[in-house]
């Protein structure tokens, strides 16, 4: 599981996921009107039934609003709120209305997001133990900005936004993108700009807490 | 909304999501043991959700399992029979254990193919406008198999069935298909055994409710 190679691929399987539902979101409106009120409701309705069928036993599977032990995560804070204010006003057509919507499409994207970012947690594992020399030592000093580039991997990052750009023109194109919306830029700057730095905040916050301290 | 032209744009839109899931919802395994009850309670709850945001408000969204007045179709039965018989054992790796899977997406798919076939109603509505003198003659002599002939374009059923092969063939080869599952084939299959006739059963049933009683 922590094998970089075996994670990429989960992580390249999300990204045809993350893609085709966000345009495909996008073909239908949405009430502007208490939307994030009436998501966040069905959301933790949803999340209640989820942790039934142990939807959350995986440490890449974190509930939103749901309370649960050791399952807490600022950065679903984060990705609740991108959402609302970023993604999907800027691919739906707004209406004033309170229309009948399809909240099982925005449960279903906010888990993939969530899902794909905090499965950097597999990355950061992956990583340091391939050199934990260095960064169990800038660990140790509290070095975030150290650690913040040891795993930086520019080149990759790089591949993976002109990757995901290609592959959102493909969708786009299958799905008949009625607002011709430029996709292939949306999701390039959605990656550049939000998923890729979650994600690394998620592997710095995982690195950070194998600080060995005095009592070990 | 009851244009046929529209209808059909519904239709192919529809069928983008439910070739997409489907071939998505196979890169994932499915616990065998309990998996129709436990899909069965994951659905019902969320059904009692979804309730509360009107999204059976529309026809073509008919609950499988909670009882809603005037919301009731024995197709649901069919849909959810064949989806756990034919569907998920085809695409799916099938395990023993009882792992944690991912009912959303098992849901998302029955909620894609029972609204994709009871979108039949608006293709009976406004099949029976644009004839409606033809029609109501076989509908008062209970003609079903009259009405089934007339309401049958072996022409269209083709092109689409051509057309689900094709966008099946794009979208298995965009999602790395491990099990090297003819998606071609499964789909026209889906659309040739499955969803068109039980579309045409939709739309013969709701012709079949127009019959001008003695009371009338």
């Amino acid at each position: 599981m922590y094998n970089l190679d075996t994670i990429r691929k989960l992580l390249i399987e999300l990204e045809d996921t993350i893609i085709f539902s966000i345009i495909e979101r996008g073909r239908h409106n949405y009430p502007i009107e208490n939307f994030a009120t009436n998501l966040k409701i069905f959301c933790t309705t949803y999340e209640q039934n989820a942790q039934i069928f142990d939807y959350f036993n995986t440490p890449e599977n974190i509930p939103f609003f749901i309370d649960l032990p050791n399952k807490k995560s600022i950065i679903n804070d984060e990705i609740f709120n991108y959402y609302i204010t970023s993604i999907a006003p800027q691919i739906c057509y707004i209406t004033n209305h309170s229309l009948t919507t399809d909240y099982l499409k925005d449960v279903n994207i906010l888990n993939l997001l969530s899902k794909r970012i905090h499965s950097g947690l597999f990355v950061a594992i992956s990583k340091f133990q391939s050199d934990t020399e260095r960064y169990q030592s800038l660990i140790d000093k509290n070095n975030s900005n150290g650690i913040m580039t040891l795993l930086t991997d520019l080149k990759t990052e790089d591949a993976v936004i002109e990757r995901v750009g290609k592959k959102a023109e493909i969708y786009a194109n299958m799905l008949n993108n009625y607002q011709n919306i430029n996709y292939k830029n949306f999701f390039k700057k959605l990656y550049f700009e939000f998923i890729i730095p979650l994600t690394k905040e998620v592997e710095l916050n995982y690195l950070l807490s194998l600080k060995t301290g005095l009592d070990s």
